[in-house]
């Protein structure tokens, strides 16, 4: 087994392994269309949202465009989705209000806990390309206890850039190899480990819906594979 | 009485203001010293490092040098520190442990009270000209409990340069207005001021030392003038 001993830092993936970004903005915008008289297949939405934001951050990484706040890539894909979804009487402030639910995102319900056990015992911070405030507003609505925030948006970058990892490892002031990348998401780890550092995955098999495909269980040989985050904080502090 | 309902976070500076950086660097030194062995007037070399440090600091402000880190900008007041009171011995892992006194610095007794009650009604961050890796090893030293690491590293920049404040609200989605500059320190509050930020003061009257004879009160009508973070508290929740 690797020698896990000298990791001081646990970087996190946020959108689908901290949070539950499908069920939120489905409760959400269910909640927010009744009492403002709009209807739609919010969990369709949901999902859609996400797909164009992947490709909307694909024009950024490419370098094709300049870097562009995760809130405004959002905001671009919204407009597009609230036409095709036939919605078309909202205000700037309700475009607003609901392109904001990023910020409103709640956590699976191990994050919590599993994150406050590990906080006494490393540094906890968002690796995610969530931007500052985003990630800032969700910390507070979900009672995230993070150590500092670490958005992609320091390093006016993309995961999964090296400059991402490279740029929280350089901040933190540690090693790649004393850095722990923690996501439900192979890709993301297979990016951090080729720069470096050490890789935690857990499976969330909903975060995508019962039809999901992708992330259900490791690709590679991570250094943990985990049942959750709680079950993280119990094979790394025991 | 100015309108204070519209601030959504509050950032602090951290030397002096939050932590004794005094009172820290003289316990933990002399206790260093007596387990290696070394004996010096811990407390004037404290104060002498910390002057130091601000006509560095005034180099990097003054465009004269590149963006530097604290960190490098305090081991290089050491060197010069070191020979000035005779202390020759030391090899590169001492002289590291002893610059990073710096992150071991405890904070005033009102600190940690008054930032959690805050905590629950703002955003609290560290606008502070410590590297981000400095302020995240103190923040988990003394209890700190931030929202965010707002390290004026993220900008390249150091107080009281305008664009770190600027800088700080931007990333977090804000008006200036909707944030306020806390301190111990007038000319601080001065430059938060001048680019639109609320402002609130409180004394360190002993920061310095018993012959301290600057930041003794505020020396504008500031929007809140406290007796300390506890106080801070008080007035801005009730």
């Amino acid at each position: 087994m690797t020698d896990l001993r000298h990791i001081r830092a646990l970087l996190f993936d946020v959108f689908g392994s901290v949070v539950d970004w499908r069920s939120s903005i489905t409760r959400d915008l269910t909640a927010w269309g009744l009492a403002n008289g709009t209807t739609a297949d919010w969990e369709a939405f949901a999902r859609d949202w996400r797909s164009h934001y992947q490709s909307n951050l694909e024009e950024v990484r490419s370098g094709r465009r300049p870097f562009t706040l995760l809130d405004t890539l959002h905001r671009e894909a919204l407009n597009v989705l609230l036409e095709k979804y036939g919605i078309h009487d909202l205000s700037e402030h309700q475009k607003d209000h609901v392109n904001r639910v990023w910020h409103r995102l709640d956590a699976w319900p191990d994050s919590v806990p599993g994150l406050l056990r590990l906080k006494a015992h490393f540094t906890i911070a968002p690796l995610s390309n969530g931007n500052v405030s985003l990630l800032n507003n969700m910390a507070k609505h979900a009672a995230l206890p993070w150590d500092l925030n670490l958005s992609t948006q320091w390093f006016k970058a993309y995961k999964p850039m090296p400059e991402t990892y490279l740029g929280a490892v350089q901040a933190l002031g540690l090693e790649p190899e004393q850095v722990m990348m923690c996501a439900a998401h192979n890709d993301d780890l297979k990016a951090a480990q080729e720069v470096g550092l050490k890789t935690a995955f857990w499976p969330r098999p909903t975060e995508y819906g019962l039809d999901q495909n992708k992330d259900m269980k490791p690709t590679e040989p991570w250094h943990i594979v985990a049942k959750d985050i709680r079950d993280l904080a119990d094979q790394l502090i025991g």
